[in-house]
């Protein structure tokens, strides 16, 4: 490589682009400038963003301001919120929606995963997922509105389709969800209402497969089903979701009438890693090296849930943030390296295990062989997640909230905004 | 009165009738019922809405669950979430968008304020007003997104119309806006980007009067305006804004070239007010008599914001929360006289003094005819604000966040959210 300065660009601010640009800062020598872009001005801690959904955690106190935590003031680190239109690989050269286009000489993507609708878009009005914060307030409007229509009309049909909410899809994100209305129903909204009683809510979580956190054991995920019927959520298995709409859900031809209905099944990678001129795979992952660097590139990178890895060991790696997260450091030591000429190194995934939480004091989790139910699972769980959110202030503030629901049942965040900044809708 | 059930409507959760409520919960007897109806689920502590606008506080923090502060699922209390759009005095009924219609016996409007543009309703679009939850977020995700955008610019003009803040309006809340804006710019933000100075940001506060925050003394305002200069505000008394558009604001022939330009120059009452069939004044406000009732209407009050009331020694009262908090308990008992046959007693306004903060360590006030200024007034206004605030985990968090701030010079909630929660605007 030239003397000359060059410019390293990372799409993508979640745990993977985070990582990487961290360690590159760390290790940057002075012929090198790195460029950061994201859609937004934060880093978004995802695996509790159910937890705003559901009115126990603010959207604040998950997010930590991308610029804060880089430091990013600095001639060598640049930082530009926009959003990437195109990638012209030829010329080197990335098409941002407000900004001037920007070259790189190498190019990290690491930017992520949005819902699926396996080709039924017109299901996301009715059927919001939980990818940002704005999905997760949506969601809680969505949630703690039904509460209150219902408490308001006299209709008993419709209040009994507004008491009924379904989620679909049974991987972690899903289990949490329902989970975690069930607690809000049949705890912290129970004594507030003098029309409905809350803890007569249904909440049904539908997953296609034959069982629930279909990536831990049977034996866990039988558990956790028990746990989750324990809460009072009803768990179908087996049933395919058919269509959705302002009704419910249909399932062939069985219709459930559900005003609030919550996707959690199935999400696909960027449109970015497509941009790349590389293969792609069935779920639009693009293939990469043992370097992490896209098949057929020499300069350009692909980690997280863009990029198609197969690990000697554990198989395809799936979209969970330690994977993430581990590629983005070797990520850019292989960068440092490629840029000083130095010999870079194979990327190989350390199992960090996995976990869901169902409720108050119950979860399941698996790490080495081991597994984990009930309370021990549950405090591992928290201890986990407070050590991973970004930022001493929020994981202060998080653990606080947890502390302060545990005790008095409440939930921190139960606000109704509108979807509209004049409140009128 | 009848020994039947008697209906006690209160329209409006803001501080008169949430203390309203409280008290009527408290001294309530067996042939009272009681409806709080809001459009909102939330009851809001608005001194502290302008933190939620600059990013130091998450809505959570300053927003309590109605129904969770008054425990309404008893079958003597009703929560109802919805909008009023008729009051009909002779039938006794309230028209309501969702429910059925409400008939009451007594009827309490608390209803509130919200801006008023003097007859320029389309200056809204261009510079947002701060009354809700929704509004605050939206000034937040202006203010942040200008520094975003003016650092991806190429564009110095546009760049120097981004880093140009105005606010219109020099009351508390536009002070204290303008005091937070110029924090943001000069604290929190200013290492935070490569290609602007955000400590470089023009932030102009225009006042038509001659002097800011009128309500205090001329010394008070005096100084007011010279803590602001020094954080780096520029005032501007003795100017009208005669028009305002996406370009920023003209003051005759003078067009100030800004992005953000934020309105705190003018509030109405509820239109509720004026459904009563009294009496209003030339603001919109139904006259009041000595005990709160609306003039002509036996079983109408109106307290705070929709009320016009001349008291003996002070005037006609402003809209201010200890007045509403006052009049909200005097009222609640004067009902329940009314309900058992009792003697209502007159209404009188103990002046708890009045307040503005400028920034840190910074705010003037004054109580008794004793006048605050600097860190004194600072350290009274935090716990006056503290102690005031509902809920005994909003005080703690709010707390933490001010001390928090306090060290890092950080901002708790520096986020940007799209309008829209698909995210694509």
């Amino acid at each position: 490589m030239q003397e000359s300065t060059q410019h390293v660009v990372v799409i993508g601010a979640g745990f993977g682009g985070m990582a990487a640009v961290k360690r590159l800062i760390a290790k940057r020598t002075s012929n090198m400038k790195i460029t950061l872009i994201d859609q937004k001005n934060h880093h978004l801690f995802q695996p509790l963003l159910y937890q705003v959904a559901t009115a126990g955690l603010s959207p604040a106190e998950i997010a930590a301001p991308i610029r804060s935590v880089i430091h990013a003031g600095s001639d060598q680190v640049n930082v530009l919120m926009d959003r990437v239109l195109d990638v012209n690989t030829g010329d080197r050269v990335i098409t941002l929606k407000s900004s001037a286009p920007v070259r790189y000489d190498v190019l990290l993507v690491a930017a992520g995963a949005t819902h699926s609708y396996f080709g039924h878009d017109n299901w996301e009005e009715f059927a919001p997922g939980l990818k940002t914060l704005e999905h997760a307030t949506e969601i809680r409007r969505r949630i703690l509105q039904a509460f209150e229509t219902a408490e308001s009309t006299d209709d008993q049909e419709l209040r009994r389709a507004l008491l009924t909410f379904v989620i679909v899809g049974g991987g972690p994100t899903g289990v949490e969800l329902a989970g975690s209305i069930a607690e809000i129903s049949r705890q912290s909204l129970a004594e507030d209402f003098s029309r409905i009683d809350p803890s007569s809510t249904r909440i049904i979580l539908i997953e296609a497969g034959d069982r629930i956190l279909v990536s831990l054991s049977e034996a866990l995920s039988r558990r956790a089903a028990r746990d989750l019927e324990k809460l009072g959520v009803t768990v179908w298995t087996s049933m395919r979701v058919t269509d959705i709409s302002a009704e419910g859900v249909k399932l062939g031809g069985e219709q459930v009438r559900a005003k609030t209905v919550l996707w959690a099944a199935g999400v696909k990678p960027s449109p970015i890693a497509a941009m790349l001129n590389g293969e792609t795979d069935k779920a639009g992952r693009v293939f990469i090296d043992e370097f992490l660097r896209v098949k057929g590139s020499p300069n350009i990178f692909a980690i997280g849930d863009n990029a198609h890895f197969e690990d000697p060991k554990y198989g395809i790696l799936p979209g969970l943030a330690p994977v993430a997260n581990q590629q983005g450091r070797r990520v850019a030591d292989n960068i440092v390296a490629l840029l000083n000429g130095k010999t870079m190194k194979s990327f190989r995934y350390m199992d960090k295990g996995e976990m869901a939480t169902i409720g108050r004091r119950r979860a399941v989790g698996s790490f080495k062989g081991l597994q984990f139910t009930g309370l021990v699972a549950w405090l591992v769980w928290m201890v986990v997640h407070i050590y991973y959110l970004v930022g001493f202030r929020n994981k202060l503030f998080v653990f606080l909230q947890w502390i302060s629901s545990y005790v008095f049942f409440k939930r921190g965040a139960r606000i109704i905004t509108s979807r509209n900044w004049r409140g009128d809708e």
